[in-house]
């Protein structure tokens, strides 16, 4: 279940968790600072490859979706602490992407709910090939006739709840299904954590997505992404942070909509308070005139949103 | 009312108005192609100008906010065309921009929409002055001691509505308080016209602005803004657009905010479909992985989501 | 366009209002205390008469919906009163009611607010025949084969918003088209004033309708409404109540619906502090353990919800 | 852990679950048809108890709430069935209720879902007395001075989800922290069955709320709740259902209250189409004209909505 190099730990799954779960064994055991290589499966598990798969039956005998590696159990992580997740690389598994449109799932078309009486939209998978050309990478799809920069990320990385197992389909304080395309390479992503060894998940990686994920299924890949932690003792954050060379995010997940904006930037709110001396009314104005923000999902269980500011407009004086 | 030169339409308003009206005489009458040039007031009409201010005491004698110049009767705009308005630059008339703290107003408070029995946050008054330097714009506010550049924009541009008279703190399918940083120069905005002449209102200028207008204040100027205006017979559309040199932008503003995000990409879709020849359900797998989503406002009375897609990825072959 | 009796004012419109207008002049000026018979169209302006009838068809040539009769002027009412609106009897002008489904109009269908890709819903017209049996009224519609009890109630009462003007089709806190069927013969309405004179309007009478209004269209009948004014000095309400022989209610109207349930409740907790001895916080406990909360419509452009106290519950000692 | 009478199975638990659990061992095993008396405690865990008590001090020792007696194993019970708990009689085990403001906690305040930076309302503690006055029931608070009706239900009621564990504080599809007071004797809960046996969980009894549960704590109490199971084969259900002598009702929990409006009402469409001969369009017309629809929690993780008919509507010729 898990192979041991002088540098790197390699995870590679027998099975997958449908679940953020608390009570579920650890699929690797690591120390802060040690390379992670996690494999991944896509959100169908595999399930969907190419433009003649018809989603509804090829998902038929899937019980249920989004499939997770782990708990890996992550050496020093104790309840009130933070876990920093250094996002190194993600490399495909396949030479190919696949969206489709599902029955009653995305953002334009009524869900369970969102319920209305209508016909659901045509069924539809779109398959994206990608090519490389002097180094840099792309996604084609014959059929639209376009193509798209590789800008890989993770939509699916959580740390087990305190008490719950919850969905793998859902976002929430514990990270989860965020579908954020700032979860990337380069990226720290700042979970909370409730349980010993923080019990660290993920999957459903992206070879791209645009905000909102539209309908619903990004460029969905399997992949080996490479990852690192490192443990911040008594770190006490409620909801996930991303940190990237030039900006801080947090992300509030919530229904409706409004109520992940408040989420998320009454945490970047607090950030700002604690670790960079503004005050509260202070960096509400600051986020006022110089925040950002943006739809990261509007069809999963809960939306998900990213708030942030560049950190050059923290500097004072 | 209204001083012509031989190249500019300058439009001085004798006084305002506050709601966006298809019933109140035209203020201007201008020639399409015609550069306009505007003088808007600030949300407040000039009523908060230092930090010494109490905006509940200085706002007592203002029975409403947010005054417009207009309506501008544009020359041969019918019902069921679209108006272009080509935004071509927006000068200050003072030298500082305020944002402050009203009580029971903002994204992170309490409303009079929603509605809980809390206190309200403190009030407080932010001057931000305007600097220049080696031809290069900023805002300093000295008590936070942090500076911000110089990115202005409209914050409420307009046509009268069909038979409704809705209040300009309102955004809507006419457009109105909608509070996006792109509606700046440089970019063209369309507004749906149901009125002769399409009576064209706009007001409150920002110095800039986050995104969301967090605390529902963004750095508020006086200002005179230079623009011209198109009309597109038989134009059609329903909820404003914007075209910037790199991108095609649709503004949704409804409440919750999943509503509005629907509105923009629907709209989004619809554009695409129309005038660049991909089908519907390919369009919503495009704008999937490569659309754009941000939060204008989260603080009006219906919040404004811009829905956005790079041109580039509409060629193909 | 008005018939004075000795004791009851008849107000038969010649042309209707289609928007809750400040300007517009009034149709009738009547006497507080003074008896007013209002004859009102339905929602469609009787255009859909039969089960042949298809919506879209009916109402292809009807540019607004929902025709009003007023503004009606009541002698003595001025900005910061409160309009009393004793509410006598409704009596139908034929002898059926109907409903439809109208495309994209509905709670459970996808509408231009909440908006899907996917198809709408089919047309469906429902004719339902009004019968007397031994005094009592009821609706039947044949196809269904279901009867139902005669329960009149006015879908639509407003007074003029303060310098906007709103559609016919919007509630709000002018009351408007809140299709709570509380606003019934035996109880009392109570609206804010912004104008000289109230400018009352009304229509849109149903014969019954569910709580919620699923459909978007309740059993609706021309009818004549018969009403009398009280105007409450410095009665100063913000939002409408309703007053029945057992039960104080507001009516708050917004989206999302919980801020709907929100301004209720907040509504009736004011009125209970102010006019029953309650302190706030007893108030919001009372309310707690023996408040009522239904949804009146969830349907229109915002959602309408009823929060009441039965009186007996405000009585101490 | 499980007494057996002759005829009453008697659910005394030694702790409590806070989460909705499919892998906690039974604390008892029922046949279907049994009488099972269970003992619940209230919401608090029994911390709150006197006007002096302070909410946030009193459960500061509470790393959970609202503790559930469970799981029951029903006999037969598998997944795909629908679980039908009749309601027989809830009996108190203490002479008073508790209610209390705990800090951003409650219909009217922000809360970590709907996130402000305003200060907390102040807390609050009230007991209401338990007396009885020739048979009857009823409540007093001395304090505010009103008397209240006794009239009990069963706030938490719910099945083990499917992989999920889901926090005692959540409604949901699996029943769960409804809050809906029509769960009370003489009436019947079905609830859709994920797992061997069921799964049974409930707790959280009210000696009676107010439609919406204002405050977020209704009348608290701790009781003797006595129910009996039937499984229904193959039963299908998705969501909570529940019968009285008069009605059929549905429940719909979601967030914002608009979609669990929609999940309700288009359950009972649901359940009128599959069990009583109407069409889905029919079906949809009778609950538009006949349906009733009332708020049951506007403050847990999820708003529970209940839709409901009256069963004499469905009787049709």
């Amino acid at each position: 279940m898990e192979t041991s190099k002088s540098d790197v730990v390699e995870v590679v799954p027998e099975d997958y968790s449908y679940v953020f779960n608390p009570y579920r064994e650890p699929v690797a055991c690591v120390q802060p600072g040690q390379r992670v290589l996690i494999h991944t499966e896509d959100a169908f598990e595999s399930r969907i490859n190419t433009a003649d798969d018809l989603p509804s039956q090829a998902l038929a005998t899937a019980k249920f979706l989004n499939p997770q590696t782990g708990p890996i159990f992550v050496e020093g992580a104790e309840p009130g602490d933070a876990l920093a997740v250094r996002m190194e690389s993600i490399e495909p598994k396949r030479e190919y992407a696949v969206s489709c449109y599902v029955p009653y799932f995305g953002g334009l078309t009524s869900t369970p709910l969102t319920r209305t009486l209508q016909e659901a939209l045509p069924e539809k998978v779109y398959v994206w090939n990608l090519h490389e050309n002097n180094g840099s990478r792309y996604l084609v799809n014959e059929e639209i006739g376009v193509r798209l920069p590789w800008e890989p990320f993770v939509g699916t990385i959580a740390v087990a709840p305190d008490l719950e197992a919850i969905s793998a389909l859902s976002p929430g304080p514990f990270g989860g299904n965020m579908d954020v395309p700032d979860v990337r390479p380069g990226n720290t992503v700042y979970l909370p954590v409730w349980n010993e060894g923080a019990l660290f998940y993920t999957g459903d990686c992206h070879a791209r997505q645009g905000q909102g994920e539209l309908c619903g299924v990004a460029l969905e890949i399997t992949s080996k992404v490479t990852v690192s932690f490192e443990v911040i003792k008594g770190g006490g954050i409620e909801w996930p942070r991303i940190e990237s060379e030039e900006k801080l995010m947090t992300v509030g997940s919530a229904r409706p909509m409004e109520d992940a904006a408040r989420i998320a930037y009454a945490e970047l709110i607090g950030w700002i308070e604690d670790e960079h001396g503004f005050s509260r009314l202070d960096a509400y104005q600051l986020l006022t005139q110089a925040g950002g923000l943006y739809v990261g999902n509007m069809v999963d269980t809960t939306y998900s949103l990213v708030a942030s500011i560049d950190k050059r407009y923290l500097t004072r004086g």
